[in-house]
């Protein structure tokens, strides 16, 4: 197989760019917006009608990411602004419980409906409030962004408080939070002074490769005792081959700000197990669940192909091969790309569905919903253009 | 289509009967004792191998309930005795948190994993306990069933407690605890005086059919608003049409006692509609979860066919037939009958898989699990032989 061209660079940024100034960003922000009560409906079906009202917050956060973030990156930045504000300003009003963390969802209104349980909504919350201060100026924002990585940071070792249901006769770390958090302080770097961030990466770099990963397996697992070993249970066997490939772009972006090509290459290894380890042999794409050890898994959702998983393994690829030019990266980078725009995009209504069965098939006929917003699409769409116009420019 | 023959039942008597104590008995009699630390290993592989060894409470309770059961009704009692025996001291010794409520999960030596969040894990434990004290004649088990019923009714308004995650501004009242109750209460009647289990059916018969039950749209709603509403929420529109059918043969037993011909009557035209709508067109089986209103469902795993809906829906409909010999009964049984049989049972390693996934290929490769235990088959086989043989008989 040949190396490619800067022409392949140049024609697969347009098909990138195309959908997503051409498709996605005008499926959200035309059927999206609340313009009566604030913030955005994510519960849209294959047409884009809201289908529910309910809020919740990782997407009402995560879209006011997404836009503040395009208003950074695209021409016209000043729609991206306000769809960002609508966003903004419905998560600071209505968002936050009494002790400063916010709330897991709240109704079209903005009345809370689930209590804080969820640390993840303090997470994207952050990540949103930063990006949203750095396009409009707001020291609001920012303040909320610095001091909601301060709660998170503090509650980092319980992150589920009183709603914990372990004992503790078998204490679990997850997987989740230090991923979350190694690219939550890159969003934010603007807004913490050096040392927090540098102690911060650093903690988040020896989780995720020296706790999380193992290099027996190759797996990066979900759950680990607090000796890093893997016990022979439900959790402790459990990998998600999305997130750990998701985290291993997280890292590179580290490495790179870091100048630091052992651990980038690190990372460029650890992903292509993780695509060979999770990848369908039978119906191509990647497994949302595995048991490490093989045995059945918990999740029945298990052999399920989600947008999200395929997304960020563009990203990966993308981003490994930009700095790295390994050939065996560049055919992976092939086949996911083929699998993934040959599954997930409606070409009859636009936007991209979120859940296939194994073989490949639309699961579900939504284009948002309690857990797929207005995110991983735009992301990864945006940065995989902007990985391939720099090869093509470089 | 004509009417059943005698010989048809004593046929379909002797598989489900066949099946039970030839096949699915010796199953769980042969892989599932921990004779070392007592109780029961759930998680058995394809051939009956354990590949997990915690303990989960609804399977450990519903496992005693189940050889206690068996014991009442099979030759050579005192081999059931003794399993149901291993499951109860386990649980009466390591089940019980101070505040005498169930734990959800222990593990293998009986230490507890999760903090009673769950009021099912009582439910059944209740279940176990009355059915063990039958059999064993243990006034100690006997008490522990009436002392769980007790705290089961006393938290029936607020089921989770300091778990639930809801904060009030939109009350949602579950189906699964009246549900279970219209069965609990008939199992542990001999323990109960005649006015608690009078008022407890009362309440269980309005709740399942004036509240939950909807006449307009046919469906058992698995979450309704105080006042009986269908608010247009994942709550509100979520049906989980196996929780309905096996409803359905519920309160036919309590009909039974009561000689409420209306009830019954009532029951077995709700359990059609139910199956009609439930039934999957394409390629048969019974949906797990659907939306009320055909809306995108919440649950991923809403299209694939479980063991215990199905086996559920044959109790249902011969329980419903044995009164009512409908034909239109008899022909939806025919249907199920030929699905579940064809397409549950391994026929190399024996046991029956659990989960299908939509076009009925096993999706997981096991026989148990953290929520498939030694119950639904069983009981089902056990309760379709024994109405065989009674329209046999009669």
């Amino acid at each position: 197989m040949m190396q490619p061209q800067d022409i392949t660079f140049n024609r697969l940024a347009d098909q990138y760019r195309a959908a997503l100034t051409g498709d996605v960003l005008p499926f959200w922000m035309k059927h999206s917006p609340d313009w009566e009560h604030g913030g955005y409906f994510t519960c849209l079906d294959r047409v884009g009608k809201v289908y529910d009202t309910d809020k919740f917050m990782w997407l009402q956060c995560r879209q006011v990411w997404t836009f503040s973030k395009m208003a950074q990156v695209l021409d016209s930045p000043s729609q991206y602004v306000d769809m960002a504000r609508l966003g903004y300003d419905f998560i600071k009003q209505n968002g936050l419980a009494p002790d400063r963390t916010f709330y897991f969802s709240l109704d079209r209104e903005g009345r809370p409906l689930i209590h804080p349980y969820n640390i993840f909504s303090d997470c994207f919350a952050a990540m949103a409030c930063a990006n949203y201060a750095r396009v409009s100026g707001s020291s609001e924002a920012g303040q909320l962004a610095v001091d909601t990585l301060g709660q998170i940071l503090k509650r980092q070792e319980h992150p589920k408080g009183k709603w914990e249901k372990s004992t503790g006769n078998r204490p679990m770390k997850g997987f989740a939070l230090p991923m979350i958090l190694s690219n939550l302080v890159l969003e934010m770097d603007f807004l913490l002074d050096d040392a927090l961030i540098d102690h911060t990466l650093d903690r988040c770099v020896a989780e995720v490769m020296q706790a999380f990963w193992d290099p027996q397996t190759g797996w990066i697992y979900e759950y680990i005792d607090p000796a890093g070993g893997h016990p022979d249970t439900f959790e402790g066997r459990l990998v998600n081959p999305g997130h750990g490939i998701e985290a291993m772009w997280f890292i590179m972006d580290i490495a790179d700000r870091r100048k630091d090509h052992a651990l980038f290459s690190q990372c460029v290894d650890i992903l292509l197990v993780l695509l060979e380890k999770g990848w369908d042999p039978t119906y191509e794409g990647i497994f949302y669940f595995l048991d490490a050890q093989g045995k059945p898994p918990l999740q029945l959702e298990w052999d399920q192909k989600l947008w999200w998983v395929h997304l960020e393994a563009l990203v990966a690829l993308l981003t490994a091969y930009r700095s790295t030019r390994r050939q065996d990266v560049w055919e992976w980078y092939q086949k996911v790309h083929a699998y993934t725009w040959g599954h997930f995009p409606d070409p009859v209504y636009g936007e991209w569905w979120g859940y296939l069965n194994r073989q490949g098939a639309p699961l579900i006929p939504l284009k948002g919903g309690k857990w797929k917003g207005c995110f991983h699409v735009p992301r990864a769409l945006m940065r995989c253009s902007q990985e391939l116009e720099n090869m093509y420019n470089g």
